[in-house]
C-alpha cells in the first residue's frame, strides 16, 4: 500500500510540475500546494485558489448545460463586467464566486482526519473526507464563501446598473476573503507537515 | 463504544420526537430523516431540506454579522418578496437559496464511508466525513445547489423590478431541484437501510 501511494504521489506531481512549467497553476495557490506536496503523507490532485466565473445557464448549478464564457481567479473591475455583457449574446448569465478548493490524497484515515481538523479551523467549514481507497483518502478542503448571481434573464440585465460598481467590490471582497483563508490554512500546516516522518499506513 | 453511541442515538432522537411534536420539523425532511434514524447505525443530529432567506449584510457568508430577515423552506412568490423589500429599513440585503444538508452520527467508518459514497451518487457532491469521534462518525451531506444574489447595495435595489418574477422563478427552481434529490438519495437509501442488522464497531 505504501508503495502504490507512492507512485501516485509521484505521478500528481509529475503532472503539478509540468503544469508550473506551462505556467498554468494559479499563483495564488503556491504555497499551500508546495506545503502540503512537501509532507511524504499527501498529496494534491486539483484545486483551484477560488474565482470569479460567467456563464451562461438557466440556474446556476447545471454543470453539464452550462457555457463558461470568461473566469478570473483575481478581482475584477467593473469595466471588464461590461464589456463582457455587450458581447455576450445569451439570453441567461450568472456570475458566480467560488471559495477555493483543494483535493488532497493522505496517505492514511489518521492523515486525512488532522487535514479535515486543521482545515475546518481555518474556516474551511465543508472539508470532508470523501472517498475512502485502498491507496489513499481523498479530502476536498471546502470554504462557504460564494455569490450565484442573475446578470441576464430572459434577455433583460437583472442589476441595476446603477448598483454594478458596488455589486464588483462586493464580489471581489468576497473572492479575496476566500483566498485569505488558504493563507490561514498554510499557517496552520506549516508546523504539522515540515519535518514529519512518513506515517505508517500498515 | 457501541453502548456510547447508543446513548447517543437516543438522545438524539428523542429531541428530534419533541421537534416533531412542536411542528417545528421541515416536512419535505420527514421521509429521509425517518428512513436514517430506522437504522441501529445512524442517527441524524441536524438538518435542513433547503431554503430561501433573505438577510441584512454586506456580503454573503458573514455568519456572525448577518441578521436574517425571513426565511421559507418552500417556494416563494414575487409578492412576497417584495412586501418584504417594502418593510425592510436595511441597506444592504442579500438573497439566498441553500440546498439541503444533513449531519449523520454513523457507528462505524464503514457506515460512514458507505452513506457518503451514496450521497455523492444521489449528487450531493460536496459529502464527506468531518470528524471521527471516539464513538461516532460524522457524516455531513451537502449538494452545490446554490443562490447567493444581492437585493438591495447601499440602500440602492439591485434587481431590475422587470426581471423580478422571472427571477423569484428560477430560485423556486433551484430551491426545489435541491428538495428532489433528497428523493433520490432515500430511494437510494432504502434497501441498505432497511432490515439491516446493527454493524459491529469493535
Amino acid at each position: 500500500m505504501d508503495e502504490l501511494f507512492e507512485r501516485g504521489r509521484s505521478r500528481a506531481l509529475q503532472t503539478l510540475y509540468r503544469d508550473l512549467e506551462r505556467g498554468r497553476v494559479d499563483l495564488d495557490l503556491l504555497p499551500i500546494l508546495s506545503l502540503i506536496n512537501s509532507s511524504p503523507n499527501y498529496y494534491t490532485t486539483s484545486s483551484c485558489s477560488g474565482r470569479i466565473q460567467v456563464a451562461s445557464t438557466r440556474i446556476p448549478g447545471e454543470k453539464f448545460k452550462m457555457i463558461v464564457i470568461a473566469k478570473w481567479h483575481r478581482p475584477i473591475s467593473v469595466q471588464e463586467l461590461e464589456g463582457l455583457l455587450r458581447f455576450a449574446a445569451y439570453p441567461d448569465i450568472w456570475l458566480s464566486v467560488q471559495g477555493p478548493i483543494l483535493h488532497v490524497a493522505c496517505k492514511t484515515m489518521k492523515d486525512a482526519v488532522k487535514l479535515v481538523n486543521m482545515a475546518r479551523d481555518s474556516g474551511f467549514k465543508h472539508s470532508g473526507i470523501q472517498g475512502v481507497g485502498r491507496t489513499r483518502v481523498m479530502v476536498e478542503v471546502l470554504s462557504a464563501e460564494r455569490v450565484e448571481a442573475p446578470l441576464r434573464l430572459n434577455g433583460v440585465e437583472a442589476l441595476n446598473s446603477e448598483i454594478l460598481e458596488e455589486f464588483v467590490a462586493r464580489i471581489n471582497e468576497v473572492l479575496l476573503k476566500g483566498k485569505s483563508r488558504l493563507r490561514r490554512l498554510a499557517t496552520a500546516l506549516e508546523p504539522v507537515v515540515s519535518g514529519c516522518p512518513p506515517s505508517d499506513s500498515a
